[in-house]
């Protein structure tokens, strides 16, 4: 039986989702949560987006093979008791839709990244998972140069390289707002993401906003597909995973199956 | 020349606003600060409101008597280089009016108090300033509890005692809200506020959302003016000192005299 669980975790004292040795991650200490409850000391979860160090997520999304016996509703009652000190937290779990794949089966992930950019305004309550810039930063210049790199495109400026993957994604939604309290928050939508890719556009708008690149930089350093020092890749506390958008459960698999033959996501 | 600065702080890792020998406080850290920027290892800062141990400030407000040749602005930059880690950021400061006093002249303190009680909905991002309560609460009966008991009242009831102080305060606002998240947030304002007041007042309505306690028991407990088993008092890291109003700057000296007569306010 393979359950879909529902997570959200502060990333700020993880080195990342993925299990290293030595090292607190949150798969660790989720799959560890999970491997005493269920007794099952091989198991392995599949999660959604495999985020870095530093970063969070409200919305994360993991899968994993059990045993038919398990009882999801108990199992978040469990793991809640299990995780104690709240830096992650289990919304739910149930049972997975035929051809489930928490990794391949989505239709895009939804990240936001916030950013404090006036000594007036800070919150230190917040300063955790937001980025505190040093200068005033024009948003409207910032929208246009999110708005003109819209769409299907190789993203290697905007990429960490690793080997092998393809850099092609669908940039989805890329729009600054400013919260009731200031805080200029990017919304970035894509089908998948490559390894830094948020952190970098951030990074470009950032310098786009003081002045320091033209919004037409956006596209022409896009197209020249190669990594450039023009902007900043930005610190991983301002970035959360908020979404991941999966098709209705009848379609689960055949998107699934279309992800892993197109790409190796990230 | 006094000086009037506003400020916010993280009140996790502090032992409270005021000075404790060995111990990690907003006022030492501040003082300390202030003390050797300035180069006066004597001086003291009096604030507008000395929050408890774990208790968050966005909008304090604290006077401080400094030789003429400081000037505030730069003053600012130097706090928040001095200021490592962003638990506690300095927004401005300025020259006070003419009898200015951070503690005496306010005509009010107003409080948010932030709680959670949905598990789907819980955000491991701002549990550091959110209390996450067991059970659903019912917003519309708490919203009743806290509207009955507004005004000019002895509130012994809903204080921890200290010898000497009057308990009287005019409780002006106290109504609840749930944000786009969720959660409920509590908004509360008053002349001055009693000890513990706050998290008392909460703790009530939290009991009568939860069906513990009736609406009319608010008012009943609160002219009982004895302390009570009732309720539970809420714990401190969901409370955060929001805004501190003072009077136009003709004024300020006129209400501090007021104040000073009338009570010892805390």
């Amino acid at each position: 039986m393979r359950l879909r669980i529902d997570f959200s975790y502060d990333g700020t004292d993880f080195a990342g989702w993925a299990k290293q040795p030595g090292l607190s991650t949150v798969q660790g200490d989720l799959d560890g949560a999970l491997a005493t409850i269920l007794r099952d000391p091989d198991l392995q979860s599949t999660v959604a987006g495999r985020t870095d160090a530093g970063v969070h997520a409200h919305g994360q999304v993991l899968h994993v093979d059990v045993d038919d016996s398990v009882d999801p509703d108990r199992l978040v009652r469990q793991l809640n008791s299990f995780l104690t000190g709240g830096a992650i937290h289990v919304h739910r779990a149930a049972v997975a839709a035929e051809g489930f794949d928490a990794r391949y089966s989505p239709l895009f992930r939804r990240y936001e990244y916030r950013v404090s950019d006036a000594v007036e305004n800070r919150d230190p309550r917040t300063r955790r998972f937001t980025y505190w810039a040093d200068d005033p930063l024009d948003m409207e210049l910032m929208n246009e140069a999110a708005a003109s790199i819209l769409g299907l495109h190789d993203w290697t400026t905007y990429c960490k390289p690793r080997d092998g993957a393809t850099r092609v994604r669908e940039l989805q939604v890329f729009q600054w707002r400013r919260d009731a309290d200031g805080t200029l928050v990017a919304e970035i939508q894509a089908d998948a993401f490559c390894h830094n890719m948020v952190r970098n556009l951030v990074g470009m708008c950032i310098a786009v906003g003081r002045g320091r690149l033209q919004v037409s930089d956006a596209v022409s350093l896009r197209d020249q597909r190669t990594r450039t020092a023009a902007f900043i890749v930005v610190p991983p506390h301002g970035l959360t995973l908020l979404e991941v958008g999966y098709p209705p459960d009848a379609e689960v698999g055949a998107r699934a199956e279309l992800s892993r033959a197109r790409r190796e996501p990230v």
